[in-house]
């Protein structure tokens, strides 16, 4: 019996790795010899960064970089030598939580900082970079980003704008022939948990964009700019990025990122689930545990229980999921892939005391779950 | 897919058939052309008499016998006319509540009264009667009931005893020409939630003669009677019950009733699975279910989830558990035949809300547990 064991942390209760532990507690109760591979896994809910150096830990490499308004901002990636794998986060180089308030602006902010981390990472050696997009101060498009790894946006004069959202209307001609990246040798990941388009009503400028400054007026001009930047990708660079899922990410630099670096746009538990090797482990396994500290109906989009029980399907391999609490309706997270769920809670009690016996309740909530699968398993 | 749901009530909250409909509507989320067959239980935990009457109804019968201390009492017993099935209960004739304090004697009390509604039974028509024995005020091994129905308890001298503690000593022997009775005929079963043996360290006497107001020397003396008893008992009817696990119940009534009316001696979960027919439902049944408010390590012994785990496993039925707490180790109940058992409790949660809510978390609870057991029987 294989048994990959692969939850989620329990916020302020249990880390991913003890909560692996507990649950192998539970199943090695009941069949003492079984093989329990533990896969400690997140979701990128609190950032990329942090749940890669939880799990992999790496180097904090701290860079000097342009910020989203051009005053520069000291902003840290983590960088993994032994995976040639850099984690930069563009929130920490061109984040809204960067600016004062009256400094938010949907037009004048740049990724220029982003462009520069990643520029400082490709220094450290990487080959591949994961590229976590959400909390954005732009609307730029992704094109300060590209402009830091030299790429030319040019006006109808031939002359190049400066890489903010004010100007993507004015852009005529990309020029990447000064591009320092090959993106056939670095493999860049961006990561993101929304999938809207780059324009439209469900675009980067309509959807994104007032909560960076922008009037009805702003949404209007910036939308139309990004509809310009994405008919000259189209052209200059062959490539359509326009209605892609996630291309609205991040003011657009999910579209600049694809377009500019060849980047894959994922879900940030898609990037952890491929980084811990879940699908290896599942090839051979009979079933798979996942667990978070709470479960409800968002855990489908995106949380780490939903991608454990997506790709365990994928390999045919059930999955039962465990949780503090499982609010309301989860009944959307069975065609997922996650069989059941249960609460670890044995009776009615305070979560405090949830919380204070968490392995415990834990270790005896994943015994019964999986003494129940096992009774499936008898013949009748 | 055939599913045996036989829960016990929710005390305070569903009803055992509430709790039925409840578990059905979950598993028929799942599978909704399961073959879901109502049991609704009950293990004699809140008397045989009111068990019965909620699961099968039947006639009420009063009838003014002799009480405990041949004060007369009316005492009631259930009768059912399609079954000629009657059941009595010992302690609405004989027990301990219908005396005041000072009236509690082990000596001078007597289960004639018990008798005389057997005896009002078998007018009736009844030929099978069961008789719940628990709550006792008497110590006096079931001769009272014996002599109610024609047996004869004689001194060294011939002469009749009355049929109390006292005398139970002064018994030389038994003369059981007069008896109106014949157990080829009649099936008596005793219903008890105790196994003590009629006499030594673990006897009526030892056990249970305290609380009726016996001291160490009535104690030794009663002792001392009803060991006189089985001796005669050994002698005049060539039955050997001093040591039977039971016979020590209600005074020594569980050694009469097999003495005198040849009783088995039965815990009364078994009593009422047999009387709703579980094992004809099993037979066929691919899983089963069971329920109750609080499971814990007591379940085990005698309550109804254990009786249905018994009697599931016995068919080789996987059997799942459900309760609204599950309280401290319960691994004593998979042996038993309960493959699982979860809480409907599905995070923390006051007691209030977990009653309030009880059918629509049950219905969830059984919805998981059978997706479990299902994830089971898929193949991988």
């Amino acid at each position: 019996m294989k048994i990959v064991v692969a939850p989620n942390a329990f916020k302020d209760s249990l880390t991913a790795a003890a909560a692996a532990e507990a649950i192998t507690t539970g199943i090695r109760r009941v069949t003492p010899d079984a093989v329990c591979v533990h896969v400690p896994i997140a979701d990128g809910g609190d950032g990329l960064f942090d749940v890669v150096k939880s799990v992999f830990g790496g180097e904090t490499v701290t860079k000097t970089v342009t910020g989203p308004v051009f005053r520069p901002v000291d902003a840290e990636f983590l960088f993994l030598p032994e995976e040639k794998t850099a984690v930069v986060e563009m929130a920490r180089a061109s984040g809204l939580a960067l600016l004062k308030q009256e400094e938010r602006s949907a037009r004048a902010t740049t990724t220029l900082g982003t462009g520069e981390l990643v520029r400082a990472a490709l220094e450290k050696g990487a080959t591949k970079i994961l590229v976590g997009i959400g909390g954005s101060a732009t609307n730029d498009g992704g094109i300060g980003f590209a402009a830091a790894l030299g790429v030319k946006f040019l006006d109808a004069d031939g002359a190049e704008v400066a890489p903010v959202g004010e100007n993507l209307g004015a852009i005529a001609r990309i020029d990447i022939s000064g591009r320092r990246f090959d993106p056939s040798k670095i493999r860049v990941e961006a990561v993101c948990d929304v999938d809207n388009p780059l324009t439209g009503p469900r675009g980067a400028s309509a959807v994104f964009g007032p909560q960076k400054g922008a009037t009805p007026e702003d949404v209007a001009f910036l939308d139309a700019g990004l509809a310009n930047l994405a008919e000259r990708i189209r052209r200059d660079l062959g490539a359509d990025i326009e209605h892609m899922p996630g291309a609205g990410a991040a003011g657009g630099l999910g579209a600049g990122l694809a377009a500019f670096a060849g980047a894959e746009l994922r879900a940030g538990v898609d990037v952890v689930l491929d980084m811990v090797g879940i699908d290896e482990q599942l090839a051979d396994a009979d079933l798979a545990f996942t667990a978070e500290g709470r479960i409800d109906f968002q855990t489908a989009f995106g949380k780490g229980p939903a991608g454990v029980g997506a790709r365990a399907k994928r390999h045919g391999v059930p999955c039962l999921a465990l949780a503090g609490g499982v609010q309301g309706d989860v009944s959307n997270l069975h065609p997922v892939g996650i069989d059941a769920c249960f609460s670890l809670c044995s009776g009615p009690m305070t979560l405090a005391d949830a919380m204070r016996n968490g392995a415990a309740l834990l270790a005896n909530a994943a015994e019964q779950a999986y003494r129940a699968f096992l009774a499936g398993r008898r013949e009748t």
